[in-house]
């Protein structure tokens, strides 16, 4: 059993711009499934790329859009993104402040950006 | 690919004073694991129990209770939870309005109380 605000768990960096805390995972002793937490600097994206598993994404706070291969979809506080496995897919942030997010991927989608 | 607000998807009753909506889950295409947010009104708490699967949680708003077998652990915005198999849980609101978080679990663990 852990309890711990997320806030608690060091950022650490990820991309320039972009920074990650893992807030459940294999530290933890998470067996299926990894909690993560992404802050997006302005103007800044997460890797625009595709794999085999899939992203289970909740958005926090801030503006940003999801890129797929043939649109731009806005995204706000409460939205929450399914991306299948094997679809390309990058997350930008297009507001002026952070862009945050959770992002869960099963255990072997952890540690490859 | 989905994008939609959690707010957007029905909430259906879970139990008494407790509403699910399932964000994102089998009928989405999640091959492993599931995002249901939870709402308890006043008072109202999830069954506490224990099964052989893990829950990962996230406190969106309200205030709350993580009960274990030793003690309780108060819960707010921004807090994640582990809870690991085997390990007794229930989260009961012990705030005035509604007390709202994130529960993530294997796709086994899904549609059992």
């Amino acid at each position: 059993m852990l309890v711990r605000s997320y806030k608690d768990v060091a950022a650490v960096p990820y991309a320039e711009g972009v920074e990650k805390r893992v807030a459940i995972g294999p530290k933890e002793g998470a067996p299926t499934f990894v909690m993560r937490i992404f802050d997006l600097g302005p103007g800044r994206s997460s890797p625009y790329h595709t794999h085999d598993w899939e992203h289970e994404v909740f958005v926090l706070s801030g503006e940003g859009v999801l890129l797929t291969e043939d649109t731009e979809i806005p995204l706000k506080a409460d939205d929450v993104i399914y991306i299948a496995p094997y679809e390309k897919h990058g997350l930008k942030n297009t507001g002026q402040g952070t862009f945050r997010f959770i992002c869960l991927v099963p255990l072997r989608g952890e540690d490859v950006p």
